[in-house]
């Protein structure tokens, strides 16, 4: 049997607070930039429509992302029937994949209506993986977890896989979304006295919302690696649901 | 005491092997990009002047930064003597710094040859942050860890942050990374037949570049969250050295 030092004292739910706060900032500023900034909102094809594509991505593949990878850290997770967590879990992660799969429609749209091809920088690459990846993993942790008669060795064997790519998924979303404003400053500030470089407010803002993405990425992957946040019975064999 | 189930078995070798080759093909790929595409090196101050930059920084701060992310890891380091692991820990972390600020040193002198400002875009925010907690880590782990008159309250206590900040600053350099490969390509693929939306063979190639080096950095960060992987008495108060 291992020995795991007990890491000094840190109660879940204040840092979750902290994480919760911080998520909802990270997608107010999103919307606040693309309101402020960029011209607002439309269903209309234009650049209007490509403001939903930053706003969905950080608050379904980013923030609420995060939310549902976090569930089974409540320490009320802990105790009692698991299915309830699991449904929570579940649920979560779809909305975060619907706001996903709308964001994407937002940028299609828009650059079918602007004839610019699809795909082919490192953000679009990384960020279609990214949703990829997000897929097969709802779809065979669903199959997995959540159908009753899905077999105990296959849930025993799928679960350290869906746990890494949990984690994994979120790393490549945040550098993601940090390639993508990075992007999207360069393509809306130049040629002109508010050109990127020369750092005007709007440069300022979208850069600290990239930063506090980070920052929202980083913490959730650090709390699911945390040993002492784990649900303590998930990890044993003889307590399976 | 928590239950721990014991993930299937993966030895670490050849996990470190496959990541060791991934690495050197990472650093492979962005000389050869550099080479090919980007009219190679030179120390003029000029685009050769800053070829370097992406260089030194992929084989800096996240090669070498991974390998020495990853000294405590290796098996033989589990007994006995745990200084020289500690000194192997610290140098090989010390040239991934020492790379890492020539690679900086490049693109400053590149931005002065040229005019540019430094430090506007979200890029320039993440990776410097990424190198400034570098070198706080560094300092720091140094100070408490090999200077031998550090008391064993204060190593007990900066541990866990110091193995916090060691997966939050990779994650944070291959982001940087990732948006750095998408900014330079956006840069040197315009007005032209070679266009990056039109996908040209170095768009292709740099893509691949950046999907790889994010697959280096979420493969290191999982392996070192893997409990099966950590070294057993590092984490007991009853064997500090």
């Amino acid at each position: 049997r291992r020995c795991h030092r007990r890491s000094p004292a840190m109660p879940f739910p204040p840092f979750c607070a902290f994480l919760g706060a911080l998520g909802l900032l990270c997608v107010a500023m999103v919307g606040a930039w693309c309101q402020h900034w960029r011209g607002g909102f439309s269903l209309d094809g234009g650049s209007r429509t490509f403001n939903w594509h930053p706003v969905l991505m950080v608050a379904g593949l980013v923030v609420l992302y995060g939310a549902a990878a976090l569930v089974y850290r409540i320490p009320s997770a802990w105790r009692g029937p698991k299915l309830p967590w699991k449904v929570l879990h579940g649920g979560l992660a779809l909305g975060a994949f619907v706001l996903t799969v709308l964001g994407l429609a937002a940028v299609f749209r828009f650059h079918r209506s602007q004839g610019t091809p699809n795909m082919y920088s490192l953000h679009s690459w990384m960020g279609l993986a990214t949703v990829l990846l997000f897929s097969c993993q709802w779809a065979a942790g669903f199959g997995a977890f959540l159908l009753p008669w899905a077999p105990t060795w296959l849930r025993a064997l799928y679960k350290p896989i869906h746990v890494f790519f949990g984690s994994a998924i979120l790393m490549l979303s945040v550098a993601s979304c940090a390639s993508g404003i990075n992007e999207k400053l360069f393509f809306s500030l130049k040629n002109g006295t508010t050109q990127y470089k020369l750092l005007p407010a709007e440069a300022l803002f979208a850069n600290t919302l990239g930063i506090l993405i980070l920052i929202f990425g980083v913490l959730v992957v650090a709390a699911l690696a945390r040993p002492s946040w784990k649900r303590p019975d998930s990890d044993c064999p003889d307590s399976r649901q």
